[in-house]
């Protein structure tokens, strides 16, 4: 079919251009992503980011030379030149498909089993507002999402986790189709797996359907409508060839090589395929103008003319339009108001306190814990979201992190403002997908306690380390490792006010004692002066819980007639992207005796301080406060330390 | 059974001593590693580390009370006043169960899914030395692997990925007990899954078992014996009840709190168990006696007598005990020796002719790729490890970063030097595992790829920038970025002489010109003097692709009469590790004026030096020569940089 066969020849064009990318994909599952737009994606290509739009992710990514073919033809701002222009910096048509860069792109995805896994996600940001704000006679929430995986996809871990989620809380609008097409990058998948996909994905309580070959458009349309229909998430396994009627079909040479303009040109010739290089036929451009764009605008204005008239009727669910437009609360700063300086609390306690208050202004905030709420208080209101109860806020993951990162960007995707919640050690298993919210500029929530190797009795695998080294070292991420119960929550205040990248909070198990107050504007900055004294000689600087063990060695410095001030550091990574001067009041330049403390990699705070006191080892199981002797995390230690300088 | 509820008792007095640990597992899953142990395991309690041991992973390593508890039985030197000092620092029972601290314990787990996955990796060796290294009547290498897994356990995308792999491979000596009580930490499992565990486990071409009642010692025996049988990996799902018998039974409240004493003693009643706390009845010791220490010493004296024929009959094959013993060649400085200083070569082709090298003169040296062996160049030798040819050395993983790297170090506990290889930027994936390399202090071996944005048109989800600041951060953990051919050579070999800690090298896509030749011992320090030249002002300091760049820029300032050193630091981890008078031989104190450059995250370069040119953003999609201009990392560039100083 033409339609068809001008995505193929687009896709190859592109690759051949840019002498570089995937054509196996291209040829392989046109027919698929056709079949798809044409018949079934509700998409406006000029409002790409209508909010009831069908949701496509392309969890394979490197098929993205046809997703932009596709988007192309079906009338997004993507022209010829762009297609022309893969692959090359400042173009609309990066090697992987990036969010933000390119209209109609849902999702940045690449690293194999994370658009799947993202995809979990719409689908719960989608059922929930469904079921909280649709009213009768008025669907205003009310999509499909579907995904394009592969073989190698559905060997990472991420995207079975997110599928075992998914089944178990029946998101019938979840519709994944496989470009199974039994070759990877190494060779035939029969090198290295041998997994009953049928039986892999009913275990998961999908539902599962087979189409024997992916040209055969009746037999696509019957499964797509059959998974529709389902009262399941829906798998449809598609048998396709990769590079289809290339000389090197169906192995894994057409993977990832640009096939050459030759054989381009020979395949023109097999595919009777009249239209020269980046050339469309009008009955092409008709074909989607009438079947995807026509029909998605149609849907976009009967939508629109709905909404309004929801507007009206309900107007108590106006407040759908604050989580369509991403509005946070304007009161913040009342419903976060700090607390007097008295007591000592863990600040796991304090963030569960405050996400409490914060989700009774908040309708947007859902998230919850892999199996550990009950000691990371992270919890979404109003009950569990299941497959009974559609409108809880409190999401039961599982012991699956790693799917939680993703589902929890997801989330973000479709304007659920996602959040996590975990021992902080755990962040190993959520890196892959907490980059890729970084990349995306989501405003994931990723919430962690059990901070340090102060945590206890559980050991080194539970000791966080080199963590927060890892997530401040990462581009467009905020991390806060706050005090006391008060830094806790202007970190929250600020992290549910950052809009356009992720916050990292990493909080304490054990009890730390009420010592900050600061203003907002001096909490911004990353660090501020905490506790000044007169003529100071030096400063100690300090982080989370190593700040009021900074205040103690300040008062026992004090004793022997040294005066220190103490600087309260929530984001070292917030404070050295800050302009020199700004840095400059926190930490004079002349002030150059310091010695930063923090129970984790030291390498980072050489950025701030000439000393530090640092942990470049493992932790080790027993009691906190013995742990801390042994490593010398103690005010006198901190003291003999300071001395030496 | 007393020598059941011996282990029940001890377990519950040892968490309710430290007052911390989990007693639920104790109680419910005591009957399943009894059974093991008694009837099946084949270990020597004076001799934990030999060599052909059956091996038992307890990948819920939160039930670690009841291994210990085992172990104490079982004979190995664990005394009851090491189980008194469960959890206190410096004991040999710590919270979870730490490789090296304690004898008996074959990994340390704790994190959910790595047990199971290093199993693999365990059995993967087992495999191979069985069948390249027996001979007819000489079975010297021949144990199973056993795993007690859980519900929690298995709901990770590691463990999946690494079922996966094990059925595709048919390790038939690998036998997984799961702990099923449908309970986990935040409550039913029913609350946040509905896998169902039979099709799973079979669609990953395992044997599946189901014992009902965990207290059915028939049933449990019934199922072992099967699964030993059987000529696939094997699954045995045993029903048990948490805390069995407890108060608080089949609930989540008895996961992870201390039952306490008084409800102890009240189950003493219940169980009609007769000894006071930590005592232990005499014909309980010698039920272990018989059953686990004397039938385990029996099997190690015959395997010694045949291994000793063994070695006799076939001394062609005693290369088998340099493998037992982890020697590594003594000839590396001859097989891996330098190149000369001409033409340019990426770093991923040169470890592919290093590994070649490397590999005919290194038997233990096994491992591949996450499906990318094709652009890593990271293969073992001897063609592909497959159900029909159990002696190559080369692993097909599969897309499934995450078990690679936990398998690669099940190799590495079973003395096979494991290798993985894979594009550094989905190092991400592999994080968790590689912690507990560091954790454990395997050698295992981790190379990685595609070091930067240099990588060109993949783009951001591509390109790593925070990674190099990540694993440099790990304790115990060393990392290599060499700057050509010859620095990889070095590297390798410095790799592969560690044995106590795993190493991480990271090399390039694009080639890079030969310009070092350092000796083996400058090359250690982590960094040395790579150019010098007559009254320097300055130093430049780089890594891997930025030393060639160093070298540009430092004959572009030679031309405006500004002489600088230039600073070869192939791995900063090691070096600011250095004494310090080390350290300044390299970079003198008096010489401050020092601009460090590396494509990736600049923070941990300010231990060395005082400007830094780095990335604090992802990269893009292009060719690379357009992103390294993009980015400003040029020669021209690196001149301005370092005249601003």
């Amino acid at each position: 079919m033409k339609s068809i066969d001008a995505l193929r020849f687009l896709g190859l064009d592109m690759v051949d251009e840019a002498n570089s990318g995937h054509p196996g994909m291209v040829l392989g599952a046109a027919p698929m992503v056709y079949q798809l737009f044409a018949k079934h994606m509700h998409v406006d290509p000029k409002h790409p980011a209508w909010f009831n739009r069908d949701r496509f992710i392309l969890s394979a990514g490197h098929g993205s030379a046809l997703l932009y073919a596709l988007l192309h033809l079906s009338g997004f701002d993507l022209t010829i030149e762009d297609l022309k222009a893969f692959r090359q910096v400042g173009s609309k048509t990066p090697g992987h498909p990036e969010f933000h860069d390119t209209p109609g792109v849902d999702a940045t995805t690449g690293p194999l089993g994370q658009g799947t896994a993202h995809a979990v996600g719409i689908a719960i940001a989608e059922s929930f507002l469904r079921n909280k704000f649709n009213q009768p006679d008025f669907s205003v929430v009310d999509h499909y999402t579907y995904v394009l995986s592969s073989d190698g996809d559905l060997q990472e871990g991420v995207a079975m986790e997110a599928l075992a989620l998914a089944g178990h809380l029946k998101l019938s609008k979840l519709i994944i189709l496989m470009d199974s097409n039994d070759v990877q990058l190494d060779g035939p998948t029969l090198n290295s797996t041998s997994t009953d996909i049928k039986k892999l994905i009913e275990s998961f309580q999908f539902d599962y359907q087979y189409v024997e070959d992916a040209n055969d458009l009746d037999a696509l349309e019957t499964a797509i409508q059959a998974a529709k229909a389902s009262d399941k998430p829906s798998f449809i396994e598609v048998k396709s060839i990769i590079g289809f009627q290339s000389s090197k079909a169906g192995t894994s040479a057409v993977h990832g090589s640009p096939l050459g303009k030759e054989e381009t040109e020979r395949l023109r010739g097999v595919f009777d395929y009249q239209e020269g290089r980046f050339e469309v036929a009008k009955d092409v451009y008709d074909d989607y103008q009438v079947n995807v764009i026509e029909r998605g605008q149609k849907a976009h204005q009967t939508w629109q003319s709905l909404f309004d008239r929801y507007q009206k009727a309900y107007p108590a669910e106006a407040k759908l339009v604050n989580i369509i437009e991403q509005k946070t609360p304007s009161n913040l700063a009342e419903v976060l108001k700090l607390k007097p300086l008295e007591g000592s609390e863990a600040t796991r306690t304090s963030i569960g306190v405050a996400l409490e208050e914060l989700s009774a202004v908040y309708p947007a905030l859902m998230g919850g814990s892999a199996d550990l709420s009950g000691s990371t208080k992270v919890k979404g209101a109003d009950g569990p979201f299941s497959k009974n109860n559609r409108t809880g806020r409190n999401l039961n993951f599982g012991v699956r992190e790693h799917a939680m990162a993703a589902i929890v960007n997801g989330m973000n995707l479709h304007h659920i403002r996602g959040m996590s919640g975990g021992f902080f050690t755990f962040s190993d298993y959520m890196k892959p997908s907490m980059r890729l919210a970084a990349i995306m500029g989501l405003p994931s929530l990723f919430i962690f306690t059990h901070d340090s190797v102060a945590i206890g009795e559980d050991g080194p695998t539970h000791q966080p380390v080199e963590h927060l080294a890892q997530f401040r070292s990462t581009p467009n991420m905020q991390v806060f490792r706050p005090a006391d119960a008060n830094e806790t929550r202007l970190s929250l205040r600020l992290a549910v006010e950052t809009l356009n990248q992720p916050s990292v909070l990493v909080l304490t198990r054990q009890n730390l004692p009420v010592v900050t107050s600061p203003g907002y504007d001096a909490f911004k900055v990353g660090g501020y002066l905490l506790s000044e004294v007169a003529e100071p000689e030096g400063i100690l600087i300090a982080s989370g819980s190593e700040v009021s063990l900074a205040l103690e060695a300040q008062s026992l410095l004090k004793e022997q007639g040294i005066h220190v001030n103490v600087v309260s550091m929530p984001s070292l990574d917030r404070f050295v992207r800050q302009p020199k001067a700004v840095q400059e009041k926190v930490l004079p330049k002349e002030m150059t005796k310091r010695l930063a403390i923090e129970l984790g990699s030291p390498g980072l705070w050489y950025q701030v301080s000439s000393e530090v006191m640092g942990l470049d080892r493992f932790g080790l199981s027993g009691p906190d406060h013995e742990i801390l002797k042994t490593l010398g995390f103690t005010p006198e230690k901190v003291v003999e330390r300071y001395l030496k300088l």
